[in-house]
């Protein structure tokens, strides 16, 4: 497939490098800096601190994007409004693939007249540069759709699926986001706020506490079962006990978090008071506050 | 008087520095390392860099307690049952003043035979080594008796104070922790997590929301006011907002903190659930868990 890809953060680097292989793709990136780096230096993939391979793909802003088979969106959040902004040059027709964390985009592909996928990734990974993405942890990417069509998403699963990047089906996407989204909502604000690796969830009884206050709150909101969903943030958390979190990682970095897509998302979703998810949410934006002076 | 001071912390040095104008100060300290240091030094007192004085005191250990006219435990809560056990030595009619954050002393003083007070003290002082002490905001010690006598405390708040070194007096022994108590448990765990200094509490919008929080529940529990309460923690972030709380403090030294002795406190007066309070103490005790490591 011709295949658009937006965004250059570490899951869009990861996705290119990896769909390279076989399919022909556009990396859609928003500064000039990363582009030129990109085609200086190709993509770049270590497993590790081993190389993997390069990847040589054509880098466009996304001022510039084209039609495509498919395109994915591989942005944060905060990015997305700007980004559909780009979608009018593009065929109604051609299915948009969204990969964010949270589920504040919903609201826009309900309003899209293209096709519309969202997807949870589960893969580790980290951008060491502007062409240089570090994959530390094998996942997956579970597609679902959302106003797109069963039929079209089963044909693009099965041109994207290989062994050594797999791709899976979820039949409903609410649920798919959902199960993610508790996920983010109880590991992210603790890890960033508290500036330890995901495992410390488990070994520090008194994080394990606010981990389990916050998971309860946000599983009535959202009603998942209590004990399923805190089987599955202790599973991410043991899985992942070494990684720096997303929002760890853009505290330390002084880039905006995703605490509005995640933790605020939740707490808008209810009149009743959610205090250990309001008290995480206020605290990493103090910290976002504290970092900007 | 013959003044016995127990505890070398910051508060101990700075009453031991003044006191010793007027009166024969003993000094008892827990380690044999700072007992030399003072008997080699004296007490330094700085306000901000300048030096202010020094004062020769005599320094013992803990463990040499003898009779004075009256002694303060400037000790911090964690080791007040430790020190009590000292007081068999000396006569029952010595008047006691403890000198805590906290209300959870007040029990061993309700068991003691001696006539007891407790002091709020609202200097801003900073240890700066074994024999130095940095008198960093001017303020004032107030005492109250608890199974003391109102005119044995009246006498010795004659003799104890000075323009340069003011004591005064409160009624209510109770009222008078509980205002300092919802203080310390608003500001401390706060500027401890944040790692911030107090004024912060003012200027940072979400710590402002996450203290307002606190200082109701905080409020709602002891009895008081919360305008008031809100008002009071207000005006001390103000005249403190350069100061690093003492919470803060200990966590950058890797001391225990006083959290069970003020977060704590609060909490267990209860059955209701204080989320606010309990993810502030659960967070502090969470920092500390990670420090030991």
């Amino acid at each position: 497939m011709e295949i658009g890809v937006i965004g250059g953060g570490s899951i869009g680097l990861l996705l290119t490098s990896y769909l390279a292989d076989k399919h022909k793709i556009t990396l859609y990136v928003n500064r000039k800096a990363q582009q030129k780096q990109i085609e200086l230096n190709a993509i770049r993939l270590l497993k590790g601190s081993v190389k993997e391979k390069t990847a040589e793909v054509s880098t466009r802003r996304i001022t510039e994007l084209q039609q495509k088979d498919c395109i994915f969106v591989c942005v944060k959040q905060p990015e997305i409004e700007q980004v559909i902004s780009h979608f009018a040059k593009i065929n109604k027709a051609t299915p948009l693939i969204f990969l964010q964390n949270g589920m504040g985009h919903i609201k826009y592909l309900e309003e899209l007249p293209n096709p519309s996928y969202v997807g949870v990734v589960s893969h580790g990974a980290h951008r060491e540069n502007d062409y240089t993405v570090n994959h530390l942890g094998q996942g997956e990417i579970t597609l679902s759709s959302v106003t797109g069509d069963e039929k079209q998403l089963r044909s693009m699963l099965n041109q994207l699926n290989d062994n050594h990047f797999p791709f899976a089906h979820a039949n409903n996407w609410n649920v798919l986001l959902k199960n993610k989204l508790i996920i983010n909502a109880v590991i992210n604000p603790l890890t960033a706020l508290f500036d330890v690796p995901n495992g410390s969830i488990i070994t520090n009884n008194h994080l394990h506490f606010l981990a389990k206050m916050i998971c309860n709150e946000a599983a009535a909101v959202l009603q998942l079962d209590q004990k399923i969903a805190w089987e599955k943030v202790l599973t991410t958390a043991t899985i992942t006990r070494e990684n720096i979190s997303s929002m760890r990682a853009d505290l330390i970095h002084k880039r905006p978090t995703e605490i509005e897509a995640i933790s605020g998302y939740i707490l808008h979703q209810t009149n009743e008071e959610l205090p250990y998810t309001s008290f995480a949410y206020h605290a990493i934006l103090a910290l976002e506050q504290k970092k900007e002076k």
